[in-house]
């Protein structure tokens, strides 16, 4: 028996000491983008500090103005080291009237499919995630007392609150974070049987959008059919967003859009993607994307513009007859390589100071952003990678574009010069961000063998 | 001395008691619509019994499925009744942070103008209105030992939340409620030194639209460019409501509506009403009505459709890249004479379901009304009653329309076959149902006097 298969063999034998692991993880509600949650995400940093420490590595909770950064390094004098990124913070888990079980105690039920799954927040996004990684090098380190390649592990608390405080980390630590490849777990599979490696990621724009029209909320008895009324100001910018043709009418915001090449939009066309099994999930039977783009199109090479929330006026319960001064939206752009985000944020803007009538105001308050990124397609590792995932799954891996944002694949590629492997073995129905997240045992159990895998290839 | 002078100079003599019995009742939370504080509706409605009862008046708090009634009336045998009509309930105070004062806690403070003013939550809208009237009648009795016309007071305390229960409460109680005329006191003065009558009032339909698209909150980067957004939805169905003349666009919406006769609107043309003085204190310069209406047609004689509040997606403290799956606006249409609610309801939810985009639902969770009101011209106590505001004020009262709706004057008519008399004391810059509610203590002095002059001339 080869070292790989004793490794694979202690990985299926230990499974639910690996399960019972994750769930110790997925007990601590590491919500970073509410800022009552700070004691809990740094739990959670502390537990995963202390269980790399079990496995041997050097192990730090680094500060930052923020949520802390967790590393942990292994230093065999292997001949590559990988450096691996996570983040353990969470989504919130509003509507929580909507989770079947709470969101943080995490159970494993038997989806419709018959299939097992692990339900909690963070199980899929980004905690289980991370787990398969870290209980590849336990088992590893179990059975043959080193990793075939050094591993630095880094996983951050803010991925779900914009990772503001990675970038300058990345630059203090320049040095310890030197790597030959980053790896990264936070991607889907194609399908729940064909693994997949990611090759550019959407960027993201985000921004908030206050609009002012009376100096106070006004009865609507005294003042309306006079009065202007900010929800009916922001409904009707926000309305003219999108033209008939689903494409966004905002002068300037396509600027820079790289097409893809044709011999890859060939390749897409052949992608099993269809209404029916991408949206019909979701209750929906087509998309409202721009007419003659594809679903991949739409969803990984074409920007976006969505209101992600939007509030106004009375909300509380029964009637309140009133005609507010302020209305709010959250929005965010999906960006696609070669739109810079300033530029978006900026043509965004403009595009709704244009629109504002006479006697209303508008103040932003956010503005962020972060590129999209792509990664090099003659890479050798992806190839290795490649084979590593097909030997598991029985299938090779497709090569894709992902509709998401992970802003640190652009800042590895700048501040480190790295390039990044995204593999992940997220479902399409994961939930994630939703409601009754959950992650497949199956994606646990053979993601963690992946890993076992792509170690033992990165090694040659 | 009269009889009448002495009243009054018993009204001057015991205004500061007068003022600390308002206090007492304005520091009892009494919001109707939050059923959190139904058991501060039943103590307000207490309060005024027990008050009402130290006056000598037969009275009653009568239990509804919903906050109580109360009632109080005088039996002397005079030859004229009067049912005077108010309510003890207030509207929600959030957002409570833009209170300079907590709003149960009234205080009298000097206003920018110099003059003094009770701030508070329901000083205005009804409970200092109502104890204009509980105040007039007090130094009377005081006074004379009896009132020169009978009274029935009758005060509720879910004006705030749609008078749900008092329409049957009128029909069960029609024999004991009876009475000459109805006497309203939940309206304002032209200015601040013009009294006025008010003849009409605008109805109202409100209702809540719930829009669905997919079956869950979906993750941005993964459906982002395909799947139906209801903010987008909901916003475009808004934006649509309003034409860019200001018309509402909406099919049958101005069915039945009655064009005022000409001779009024000549009146109404003398009336000094500005975008200065009338938007100008609320921070706004120009309205945003129909192209060619004139400012009290918009508030007063003509219909419209406002969001009163609206909210979906995430509405917390940073970014969350979702997609909801739904999206809320609560709505109100105010009603003009000549509409029918149920019609205006029925055009309204027709035009969104014809707007509805596929994939998406709509639910409509209200849909109540009340059609607007006019008030006989002819009726002998108007006169009666404009003498006597002339001989408190020094000045005629004006005859206006009003922008609100007290559904309840439809009832009197309806139910009881009363024509109502609508004599108020506020401000158009009371800001009744907004932070800093007010309430001035010239309109509750002599708002005391002037109810004690109407009283007089009423029994003659």
């Amino acid at each position: 028996m080869s070292d790989l298969d004793r490794v694979l063999a202690t990985v299926d034998a230990d499974l639910d000491a690996a399960i019972a692991r994750l769930f110790d993880f997925l007990r601590i509600p590491s919500i970073s983008t509410d800022r009552a949650y700070a004691p809990e995400c740094r739990r959670a940093g502390q537990w995963l500090v202390d269980d790399l420490a079990g496995l041997g590595l050097t192990t730090q909770l680094n500060d930052t103005p923020g949520h802390p950064i967790v590393t942990g390094r292994s230093d065999a004098g292997a001949s590559k080291r990988v450096l691996f990124y996570g983040h353990y913070d969470v989504q919130p888990v509003d509507p929580l009237n909507l989770w079947d079980n709470p969101p943080f105690e995490p159970k494993i039920v038997e989806g419709p499919n018959g299939a097992k799954r692990i339900v909690a927040r963070g199980s899929s996004d980004d905690k289980g995630q991370v787990m398969t990684f870290v209980e590849a090098c336990r088992a590893y380190l179990k059975v043959t007392g080193k990793l075939p390649v050094d591993v630095t592990i880094m996983v951050e608390g803010e991925e779900e609150s914009g990772s503001g405080n990675l970038p300058p980390f990345l630059v203090a630590n320049k040095q310890s974070l030197a790597a030959d490849i980053a790896l990264v777990c936070d991607t889907s599979m194609w399908n729940a049987t064909t693994p997949a490696i990611t090759v550019s990621l959407r960027g993201l724009m985000h921004d908030e959008i206050v609009v002012t029209c009376a100096n106070r909320d006004l009865h609507s008895g005294y003042y309306g059919g006079a009065a202007a009324n900010p929800l009916h100001v922001l409904s009707k910018i926000i309305a003219s967003v999108h033209g008939e043709d689903g494409h966004i009418t905002i002068p300037g915001f396509y600027d820079g859009v790289v097409e893809p090449p044709d011999e890859v939009k060939a390749q897409w066309a052949k992608l099993d993607l269809t209404p029916e099994n991408f949206l019909g999930p979701i209750g929906l039977t087509g998309p409202i994307g721009e007419t003659g783009r594809s679903l991949v199109e739409m969803t990984t090479s074409r920007p976006t513009f969505e209101v992600n929330g939007m509030w106004g006026g009375y909300i509380g319960e029964g009637a309140k007859t009133v005609i507010p001064s302020i209305a709010t939206a959250k929005i965010s752009c999906r960006l696609v390589a070669g739109q810079d985000p300033a530029h978006v944020r900026d043509a965004v803007r403009a595009f709704i100071r244009a629109q504002l009538p006479a006697d209303c105001s508008v103040e932003f308050l956010s503005g962020e952003g972060s590129p999209a990124v792509a990664v090099s397609h003659d890479n050798p590792n992806l190839a290795k990678a490649a084979s590593a995932l097909a030997e598991e799954w029985g299938k090779s891996p497709v090569t894709v574009g992902a509709g998401g944002s992970i802003p640190i694949v652009g800042h590895f590629k700048k501040t480190l010069g790295q390039d990044t492997l995204l593999v992940g073995f997220a479902l399409d129905d994961d939930r994630i961000h939703s409601p009754n997240e959950k992650y497949d045992l199956t994606s646990f159990h053979k993601g963690i063998r992946s890993w076992v895998r792509i170690l033992a290839a990165l090694a040659d």
